[in-house]
């Protein structure tokens, strides 16, 4: 469990750099910034937790993510610069940050017993809300939309893990391997510029 | 009981492909869609739920509906041109599903002893909100708030209910009567054009 | 507590003034209007209540909140015209309705045994997610992120808050000193026309 909070924090501050660099290109003043920052980090697994009755939600009962938020916010400001030449270095720890997510939250739904298919869009949930809801505030159409399949790999990611442990795969290697999937397929969509087709629907 | 879950389930699915309607109207990639077929068809239970405190939310205790939405979402998308060519039954089933949904909100408040005219909220909580998000995260000013009286039967059809169970009408009466009074209401205000004036303040 | 909730109720009052002329000025109809002013009111207590699990919601429990709303919207629409011109009153009550609302988020927090750093959180939702809400709605980027130090008025007071309580001050001493640091802190910024620095991070 200790590497999974290594990497939930991890995302946590990878998506609180994510929700204040989007605040930045919106041109809102530092609280504004701050408060991006905030839900884009939290918004997902809040939505998650609050969903499933697991109250007070998880992120008030550890001081570590506050202060991982708060870090990623203030790195985003003073550093601003250096962090968006690192683009593609943000790209991957973003690709890393959704992977653990989405596992984290499909564990905690079938810790709870919500029956897979729940389960999978609680860790769908703790994944990509809290861009979705980034984009809303910031008056936007939601990125994951109509750009990427960034939610299908985490679909598909989960489904795997669901497979893997229907087949009594230990622990850790389901978890290993999901991970490893997510990231892969995200990385290989990426490259190759494959979307998922729009939806059109002639009259 | 059974009758209630029959309608509650039409209205799942009905509200699933008005989602996935108006996504496809957005431009929006298969999963955009999806997402939004979801959000329309449960975002009013959620919030109800979320807010009344009966925990994990409902759509997560029974598979019915998610099974429901994804065969909403799929007939959107396989007879998309079919469905837009229904339009007005489509208006019909939408109708059906908000009056449903009113009435299961309402009684499940009444139920948890929430106060007459809170439960009268959640009833329209449960009815208008999932539309409210569908609206917002589509980047547009919700169709219910300028267009149609809309909420304003679903209350007329709560104060109704309310009134009804105050002279001890038997519940199945209350429900019929309640119900057909929101679908009347409804199939009028729109054959007539009726609509809420607009709020002006003069300056 | 009394005097707590004579302000709780002026800060619900208030509120539902400001949704509604927010509303009125978007051109929503009756319903859009009285369902912003009621979001505006209640949104920040509700999500406070939702991820404490603090449930049903507070205004769920107390009928007084909801006929305050009614009473708000109605004056704001028979006398719009006169709320208008009394921006400046208004101004100082919603001010004052911040004021309180934080500090009544604050103890809520505080009592269910929550951080203090993310109980000043929940003080500040209290505050101000009503209006993000009633400007996500009204497809606006919300005002609180690009104009005026409100938040920060409002962490500032927080602050004061657990400082002040920190050095044993008697309890409704610290509630007075915040409220008035609260509100003065915002009269000052406001006079002056103090706003934080936009964020801008050169490419």
């Amino acid at each position: 469990m200790d590497l999974f909070f290594l990497f939930d924090y991890i995302g946590t501050f990878v998506f609180a750099i994510s929700g204040t660099l989007t605040a930045a290109d919106k041109r809102l003043d530092f609280f504004g910034a701050t408060f991006i920052g905030f839900v884009t980090a939290i918004g997902g697994g809040t939505l998650r937790d609050m969903m499933m009755g697991d109250l007070p939600v998880s992120w008030m009962r550890n001081m570590n993510y506050f202060w991982l938020i708060i870090a990623g916010v203030v790195v985003t400001i003073v550093f601003g610069k250096f962090v968006m030449r690192l683009k593609r270095t943000m790209f991957l720890f973003d690709t890393i940050g959704i992977a653990f997510f989405t596992v984290l939250g499909l564990k905690k739904a079938l810790l709870m017993d919500i029956e897979p298919p729940m389960a999978v869009m609680m860790g769908l949930s703790s994944a990509v809300v809290g861009g979705i809801i980034r984009d809303t505030l910031c008056n936007e159409l939601p990125l994951i939309f109509h750009r990427e399949i960034y939610a299908t790999a985490c679909i598909a990611g989960s489904l795997i893990y669901l497979s893997l442990n229907y087949l009594n795969v230990t622990e850790i290697v389901c978890e290993i391997v999901t991970i490893l999937s997510i990231i892969t397929i995200r990385l290989v969509v990426v490259k190759f510029d494959i979307a998922l087709p729009l939806l059109e629907i002639k009259k």
